[in-house]
């Protein structure tokens, strides 16, 4: 049997502050609906992709932050881009900011979600490295308060078995870190789909803001290539409110090879075919973790330096 | 106070079988001059730099085998590159197939040393990832038989304070495990050291053998950007006893950019300068490991799957 994911990238161009959800849905079931005539039957949506990248907006009142939040998902705005996927078979990754109780408490996540092609929930995770800042810090252009707005991810890195393959996510940050394709490749992942809004500019060392989309795409070929999996990195893409937002969004082999690149910065859709099988194939003649790796002198990934675990998460 | 290390990539066309020691130590003399003559005051060579790469054969006789291996360091063949890096004031990285006796048993190992300025060994580092074979299999064009005249390395990853540096090593496919560079690069290093001897030709999967310019330079681009350091990779190129070795030797930069690279298959000196404050700098900027990375996650890549640790080790 075949295992051929059609996967269709969907690079959204600028969202403004003030455009209503029902306007963003009704870009994505447009770009859905475009994929599906290439051949789609999965398509990748980039992260926090329902408002404008909010986090660069320093705003004191918590009900002003959470007017960005999903409080459920499907929601009445978001549920005819499920009804949609039902309807065309296409499955699809979508990133929002989820607000949610746990443990008694209300809690903000930066989040994506897995949907099949019936249209149901097939996996979530939630952004693991938040990048930017506690504090307002008006010194910058603009802010980066992930730290802020939302708490780290408490699932891990899982990996989900659906649509006959083995999918995981990842969210913007996340993909320049190794750590984050190496827990997926080291549970057998085939796709890794994530959505990024990367700002050109780099407050903290400008001096490599030409550097952007090199960076962008040599952490997710590395990524691929090392873990012998199919990566889709998908851009909220254009200026946004004044902010620069790289694109280029990719699908990468897992050779490595960009095999399907943007070249806008608006909403734009890529289609590659992705042989899932190549993930083993690559994995065992490359790879082949039990023969090869040797944990036994990683200790410092896990020891060394990083964020203590939270006590009550 | 300037931190610039003037490092040279030597890389080194073919070695072949019965070429003797003191020919290959002389070839490394005369390039260490070269490399002064430019300014170099830190010169790289490539892994197992004394003799052929012996795992391409399939060696019955242990004394055979042993042939290839060096039981002391310095020797009489090799006391001459420590004599003329003490007279230069030029450091040095090399590999060689180690002998020695440890735990009451003969050991054999893939190993690099640093030798500081003064002609003194300021760091040893063994070989982790051995790629390649147990068994003699004849189907290949050529063996690779690392795994058979090797044992794994045994010292982890260690940094070393030297000419007013954080220097590390690793040897040939440890660069294509991102473990290799996150392990030194938590201990602050700042210039990562390695040669290589990769074949052009893959028989496990040889519809990649075109990739493999592009995964050599992938790997360390990555290492180097992921980590913030400065990764010098050099090769073992050419033709050696009818097995093509692939080239490309390069100095990358802290922020993944190759800022030199060679472009023949044979004995080849490229210098750069290396500033060892931009290791920190990035890092800071871009990494953070303390505000920025989530071990609490990671927890597989040490539990996950990989070689069991020996008993006797």
């Amino acid at each position: 049997m075949s295992r051929i994911a059609t996967v269709a990238a969907a690079q959204m161009g600028p969202i403004e502050k003030d455009e209503p959800r029902q306007s963003t849905v009704a870009r994505m079931i447009s770009m859905m609906r475009q994929a599906k005539e290439r051949g789609a039957d999965l398509i990748v949506y980039p992260e926090l992709a329902l408002t404008t990248f909010f986090p660069r907006y320093w705003m004191e009142n918590e009900a002003d932050v959470d007017a960005f939040f999903e409080k459920e998902m499907p929601s009445p705005a978001t549920q005819p881009l499920f009804d949609e996927a039902a309807k065309l078979g296409v499955g699809f990754n979508l990133g929002y900011a989820e607000l949610t109780e746990e443990n008694g408490r209300i809690r903000h996540f930066n989040t994506a979600i897995i949907v099949d092609r019936e249209g149901k929930i097939a996996g979530k995770y939630r952004k693991v490295h938040l990048p930017g800042h506690h504090e307002h810090e008006p010194w910058r252009p603009f802010q980066h308060l992930e730290k802020a707005y939302f708490e780290p991810g408490n699932l891990g890195f899982p990996v989900f078995n659906t649509m006959d393959g083995i999918m995981g996510m990842c969210i913007c940050n996340d993909r320049r870190w190794p750590e984050t394709y190496r827990c997926m490749g080291l549970q057998d992942v085939e796709i890794i789909m994530l959505g990024y809004n990367t700002p050109r500019h780099f407050p903290q060392a400008p001096e490599v803001d030409r550097l952007q989309d090199f960076h962008n795409h040599l952490s997710l070929q590395a990524g691929a290539y090392q873990n012998g999996c199919w990566v889709v990195g998908v851009a909220k893409a254009g200026v946004e409110d004044g902010c620069e937002l790289i694109g280029q969004s990719v699908i990468v082999a897992p050779t490595g090879e960009i095999v399907a690149m943007t070249s806008t910065m608006g909403d734009e859709i890529i289609v590659a075919e992705c042989d899932l099988d190549r993930a083993a194939k690559a994995r065992k003649a490359r790879w082949n973790w039990e023969y090869n790796r040797e944990p036994r002198h990683y200790g410092i990934l896990v020891d060394g330096p990083g964020r203590p675990a939270p006590a009550d998460d």
